[in-house]
């Protein structure tokens, strides 16, 4: 039997806390191919959401994690003490075609997130805010119930849906914003139109539902209304591993540091995450969102202002 | 051998010439199917630009084509003295499966307008606008010779793209705006990026390129600058068919009547061409276009500014 998780790392008080995978990952696009790379949603999630606020990552790691990465994450100025060291690191192997719309998986080994009920430190049980990455909805809920009325945000994917699509509902009924693909969408509505899928998740009971739309952006509907985000006119696609993550993430983040959930607010984190997303997919891993700084979102996020004027 | 194709119809000075196909299409899509509906480029460009300027039709019908088609076109302001009556008419058939697409031609016979250099009433002549619909490049090229100096806006296809790449581009070359969609944009500059195909499209010639992305908007290219225009949250979708065409023939009918090409109003224009393609799409055929008034493209223009807002 494995050992009980420990928690390592730094302790202080944080403003959002993210729920996610954290693991290796080698992949191939047709621009070129990394191994062993830092990725996984509670990565690229604390990551982009660090730009915004304090952020605390609860995850699992393997004892073969490689050091280097766990001190370029409190570099980055995540808190790490929500870091369960266990068993051996998650590694994806994945591969995307000329399209780069969705990534084959070619190798995948066991997450040992999902095996595992992490502990949460105590400091971070105050957080305002809450985003559970894609992970399977049974410790999504056992997550979820430790931040009782705080504003929560969770995602999901084809696998849980296509396994514990029940579990997956209950969690979506429970938070404030569900952010969820495209394809994700029209599977779990059984609606071709994003508009009826939107409004059908919507009455799952979230106020909030952000449908993600790859390079084209994406749908926020709350109410009766809807926010049509553009996606960032870029050049270069290397590899939009964690694109989805990252914009959660930095989404989170930026309703974290503003403190506020009105309408306005999230329509505006939506341009801050889609603004993030677009760094996270112009290289590979995470190797972009280390190279920009606040300068670089707040520049991008004036570009979606222009490019959406008429 | 064919007799010479003869001038029919009522003559009045027109704002915009629509140049396209003309004919009977068949479709079935997971919400229904017609037979023998009224379909083709020209059809739908031009019907769409009515909204806005008197248009006249350059097109060519069979001289089985219904009586009643063409009295409807009449009803609708189009100015027909542009239709040739000649041999057989155009008859497609096609079907879209449930992701709605992409169509399957499942039939198809030879297109008249594709054989034959077709008469351009000399009233037409003095038209300031001028909209190519997707025609083999040459007989574009020849109609676009007979109006020297007029903004004209041209469409391709994958089909001419693939067997007559060097003649479209010559045509793009002389136009003024360029309208393609995004599979076709990707196939003619072998770039997956959209960004870096619609600016290698404009170093082709034309002033604008738009590329359509379907239910997704469109993205203008012009100089250094993008313009992205959201796709219009729709919540059905019956039949994409003539959609891109009602588009392209909105926008230059809303050009022809400002009488003005700057970059804003070519902004407005495709946020009116997206208005009413969202409105093509939702029925079969024309169906919905013969339902629809200013008022209702009016309020959808609205709703646009609503949902782009942050």
């Amino acid at each position: 039997m494995a050992k009980k998780p420990k928690l390592t790392g730094k302790s202080c008080d944080v403003d959002l806390v993210v729920y996610g995978s954290s693991g290796l990952d080698s992949i191939s696009t047709p621009f070129g191919k990394v191994k062993d790379a830092l990725g996984g949603s509670g990565i690229f999630g604390s990551m982009a959401a660090s730009f915004f606020s304090k952020t605390g990552l609860v995850t699992t790691v393997g004892i073969d994690f490689p050091p280097k990465y766990l001190s370029l994450l409190e570099k980055f100025g995540i808190d790490t003490l929500g870091i369960s060291k266990i068993g051996k690191t998650f590694r994806w192997e994945g591969k995307y075609e000329f399209d780069m719309n969705e990534a084959k998986t070619i190798k995948i080994n066991n997450d040992v997130l999902e095996k595992k009920h992490l502990p949460i430190p105590e400091s971070y049980l105050a957080a305002r805010f809450l985003f559970l990455g894609a992970a399977d909805p049974e410790n999504q809920a056992r997550v979820l119930k430790q931040f009782p009325g705080r504003f929560v945000c969770a995602d999901t994917k084809k696998f849980w849906i296509e396994n514990k699509r029940a579990k997956v509902l209950r969690v979506f009924k429970s938070v404030d914003l569900m952010v969820i693909n495209d394809a994700e969408a029209r599977e779990l509505t059984g609606e071709v139109s994003l508009v009826r899928a939107g409004k059908k998740l919507l009455k799952l009971g979230p106020h909030y539902v952000v449908v993600k739309k790859g390079e084209h952006g994406a749908l926020l509907f709350y109410g009766g209304s809807i926010f049509v985000a553009p996606g960032y006119p870029l050049e270069t696609v290397k590899d939009p591993t964690g694109a989805g993550d990252s914009f959660a993430g930095a989404m989170m983040g930026y309703l974290a540091k503003k403190n506020k959930t009105d309408e306005k607010t999230v329509r505006r984190a939506v341009i801050c995450g889609s603004a993030v997303a677009s760094f996270n997919t112009e290289d590979f891993s995470v190797n972009q969102l280390l190279k920009i700084n606040n300068k670089d979102i707040e520049e991008r996020y004036g570009i979606f202002q222009e490019i959406r004027k008429f």
